[in-house]
Order: C-alpha cells, then sequence, then structure tokens
C-alpha cells in the first residue's frame, strides 16, 4: 500500500493528504438545513450533514491528491450514524481512487490490538465468511503500550498490505510533556522512533516500509532528527497551516529522493470557504474554495521543496 | 460518577469489574449457530451472537458486581453492525443498574479528544438538540499526547459527572519498552502517574476524584509506588486471573480506607466455561459459570483484603 500511495504522490505531483474531520461549524448552512428538515436535529441529521459535505469536497479535490484523512472521532462524536457517515467517506473516498488513512489512533495490547487492526485495516471471520469492517487503507497508531500494541497491526499490515502510521512527536503545544522528557540523553520521541525504525525494517515494500511515522509540523527541528532515525518510514505530517506549520520548515521531513513525507491539512482546506482568503467564494461554493486551497497548498510546499 | 461506583463497590462488596471482551471463540456455538441462521455468517450475525452472549451474562452477574467494561475493539471489529451491539450493551447494563467503564483508550488534541469525550461521555449539540451518541460512564484514555489531549476530557468529565481512567502502567509484557524508562532518575510511569495526580486534584468528587488511572496487576511492585504518587485516583486493574495476576498482589493497589482499586477480569469471567474449573456447567450454562467465576473471583480479592 505504500507503493501505491507513492505511485499517487508522483501521479498528482502532490505530498499532500486532505483531513475530512468534520465540524458542524464549518459546514454550510445550506447542508444542513436540507439534511435536518430530511431527518431531524438528530444524530442521522448530522451525520447526513456531515456526509453530503464530505463528498462535495472530495467529488471537488479528488484529481488533485493521492490521499485523505478521516478523522473518525468527529464522526464517532455522532454515535453509530456518525460511524454509518465515516464508513461511507472511506468506501466513497476509495471508489474515487484516493488512498484513505483512518485517523483512529487506537493502541491496545495482544488480542485487543489485533481487533483494532483487523477492524481498520483487515478481514473478519465470522463463520467461514471473511468481510471487511472498515477498510481503510492505513491507520494511525499509538505506541504508549509498547510491541506488544504494535505487532497485531504488522501483522495485519503485511498480510493484508496496508499500512501504519505510529505517533512519535504530535503537533500539540503540550506534546512534550511525556514525549521530549529525556531518556539516556535522548528525548522518547527519539527512542519511539528507534523502535518505528525496528517495526519499519520488518514491514518493507520496495524503498519504503508500510511503517511510518506521525511527526508534527510545529517542531521542524525535531523533524529533522527523526527523517534521520527513521529513513525507511513515510512521515505523516500534520499541522501545518492552521496549526501553525510553514512549508519551508517541512523540507527537512523528505528525503533526497524528494519521498518520504506526506503534509496534511484538514480545517485549512474543508474550512476554505471561511477564510478571508477564499470568502469570495461564499457558503454555496465551499467545494470550490477547497480545491482553490489545495491547488495554494501544493504550490506553496511545492515551491519549498524546489528552494531547499 | 466515582461516588456512583464507590456506593456500588461497598453494596455489593465486589471492587470488581466484569470485562466484557467478547471474542467469537468464548461464544458457546449455540448463540452463534441461532444468530448466523436467522442474519447469515455476516457482521449483523457476529453482532447479534455477541449481544445474545453478553445479555445472557449480565443476567447471570448484574447484582454481583458494581461495573462492566466493554472493551470496544472487541466490537469494532464486526464494523457498524459490532458497535450496535456495543452500544446496546452499554444501554443495556446501565439499565440494570451497573457502572459501566467504556474500555477506548482513546487519546487525541484539542477539539479531536473534545470530540472522543462527547462521543463517549458527553452530549453533541446537533441543531437545538442535546444528543447522547454511546453514553458510557467512564472511559479510559491514552496519555502519550500530554495535557492538550487530557484537558477536554476533564472538561466533560465536570460538566458531566463521568470519569476517566487514564493509562499509566499496562499490564503486558513489552509495557516497559517507554513506560520503564527512566527520566530524572524516575519511570516515564511515575511521571505520568504524576501528571494524573494534578489532572486529578481539579476533579474532586467528595474523597475520590473522577479522574483515574490504569495500571496493571502484573507489576505488583510499581502498583505500590502508584498508589501512593497518585493518592486521590481510583486504580482500574487489569491484568487479574488468565494474565498472571493474583489477589494477594493486588492489596497494595487498595487504599487504607479499603478503597481505590477496581479489579477488572474479562475471559475469566466471560469464557469460565471453557475452564476446567468450570466446565461441568456445559456450554448451555455458560452465563452459570461466569456468575460462579465471578463469586470465586470476589471472595479470592476480599480474603486477600482481609489478609492484608
Amino acid at each position: 500500500m505504500i507503493q501505491t500511495l507513492i505511485a499517487k504522490i508522483q501521479k498528482t505531483n502532490a505530498p499532500v493528504v486532505v483531513g475530512l474531520d468534520p465540524m458542524l461549524g464549518y459546514i454550510p448552512d445550506q447542508i444542513k438545513e436540507k439534511a435536518f428538515h430530511e431527518m431531524g436535529e438528530t444524530l442521522e441529521g448530522a451525520a447526513e450533514a456531515v456526509w453530503q459535505y464530505n463528498k462535495a469536497i472530495v467529488d471537488a479535490i479528488y484529481d488533485l491528491v493521492p490521499a485523505v484523512k478521516p478523522q473518525i472521532a468527529m464522526y464517532e462524536q455522532f454515535g453509530i450514524p456518525g460511524l454509518q457517515a465515516f464508513k461511507k467517506t472511506v468506501d466513497y473516498c476509495r471508489e474515487k481512487g484516493l488512498v484513505v488513512i483512518g485517523d483512529v489512533k487506537r493502541g491496545d495490547i495482544g488480542s485487543t490490538s489485533a481487533a483494532y487492526a483487523t477492524a481498520h485495516l483487515g478481514q473478519v471471520q465470522v463463520g467461514s465468511s471473511l468481510l471487511t469492517p472498515f477498510g481503510e487503507d492505513f491507520a494511525t497508531v499509538n505506541p504508549y503500550l509498547g510491541t506488544d500494541g504494535i505487532k497485531p497491526f504488522l501483522d495485519v499490515c503485511k498480510a493484508e498490505n496496508k499500512g501504519i502510521f505510529i505517533l512519535v512527536k504530535t503537533s500539540n503545544p503540550s506534546s512534550g510533556e511525556f514525549q521530549d522528557r529525556l531518556i539516556d540523553g535522548k528525548p522518547l520521541y527519539e527512542l519511539v522512533g528507534k523502535k518505528v525504525d525496528e517495526w519499519a525494517s520488518e514491514c518493507m515494500a520496495g524503498n519504503y516500509s508500510l511503517v511510518g511515522a506521525v511527526v508534527g509540523a510545529t517542531y521542524p527541528e525535531m523533524g529533522k532528527v527523526l527523517r534521520q532515525v527513521m529513513p525507511k518510514s513515510f512521515i505523516l505530517v500534520p499541522g501545518y497551516g492552521a496549526q501553525g506549520g510553514k512549508a519551508a520548515d517541512l523540507v527537512h521531513y523528505f528525503n533526497e529522493d524528494g519521498l518520504g513525507a506526506i503534509v496534511n491539512s484538514s480545517r485549512g482546506i474543508i474550512a476554505a470557504w471561511k477564510q478571508e482568503k477564499y470568502a469570495s467564494y461564499g457558503a454555496e461554493a465551499f467545494a470550490d474554495a477547497s480545491r482553490a486551497a489545495v491547488i495554494d497548498m501544493v504550490t506553496d510546499i511545492n515551491q519549498a521543496l524546489q528552494n531547499r
């Protein structure tokens, strides 16, 4: 699957992933009103609004980018109907040829981690049937529980040619509380990065591994070090744009081959119509605003890569 | 909610939680055959089998214990129908008067963590409606992202009188890879424990906090230290029984008041009928085997507490 992602990055010339993290506040009134009129101010109504909003954005951007990253929390908050909208979004994006990174940040141990890996990347056996629960291509995974939590994901990645991105250094202000603390003179995130590199070695597919890492755009000096620590891993980079990460800071997340990183933007793209820069599109043409924001982001990142 | 949990522990005299972590392999054939006959070898069929199995066990044990802990991964692996069975289980257990600890191990940052907190412990606003997505009483939370990830859960706990258990030292063999590493001479789990104590101080409800911790039964010496580090937090203790934790090892997880810990057993209870000790019940009376296993577990733990 990492080879598919690489091929799509090369085809679109866009090392960019669009975060499908719908908040009701981002969704234009006309979509919400229609959904609530049809289904009430219910979980079903909210889920329908989310789905219609996602679909319009995906239709507007699917030819520009290799991948999308739906954040499952934003769907889970609308209960079962919300998760149905998540599943519909995953299926629709895959139909449109997009690689789907499920931002699920799951992590547990043993058979429980295996169940999460099955849920998001694998197939579950029921009697003699093999069934696909959610069917993303990649998932994000939390490393706090150690190898016991990661190994079941590696097994599914190898068996199903899927991939994971393991949290190493997250983009948020307080990520340093634990992740930056020194252990034998090195920060915890570097220790986690070294384990990611070990796990990555077990799951190679060409020049890259099925095992990648999450490193926030907001800590570029750390990103530079982690690029060296995990040479075989793709880095999924959150924090560009709305969280403050700039394209010039991100060039060191890439390898010399121009690959090795994929930069996420969520509200910067999906809520572009609410920004001053794209306000002229108006609420009706919100998806066109998203398309313009993707084009600007891709240009910004590619210019920075050319100037490095 | 911690006061409700304490009252139920005192009423049942059982500092015990039953983990509802159904694997298809634990479910007796007669239940699976009926569900597959009605709904096919589908996700719906698997979810129906899980639900019927859970219901029978809950009916057999609800008067003996204060709480249950459904592990959401085991439901998520059956996709949307699996999560519908999770929600039905949560609702049914609450109807039966049980406190429900959603073992979800969620954790993200900012608005994303807020969405998870809403999903599991809160209410979501849709138009002018306030709706309950999943409605557990407690949730387990992963601390790797720091305060940004925890704070939204604290806000929901305070607003809704709910609670969380934060992973501190997990029960699995490789938990030490990161959690035991020394930072300024103290292991990471102790540093996390100190932060839990700070967060707990913000959310007091009587003598205990709405913020608890997860500390595995398999590391009793560490449990003893962590009991001192987090005096206001209830400790949720996985790893008893099947994972090797013994009652005598667990007494130091409790405070002098006889409270402060609640010990989980999952397959030791729900799959009791498959153990030699309870084999005489047979597959038909699997729920009675679970009841017998609960009684034995409660006796075992209370004897250890009396002998300390």
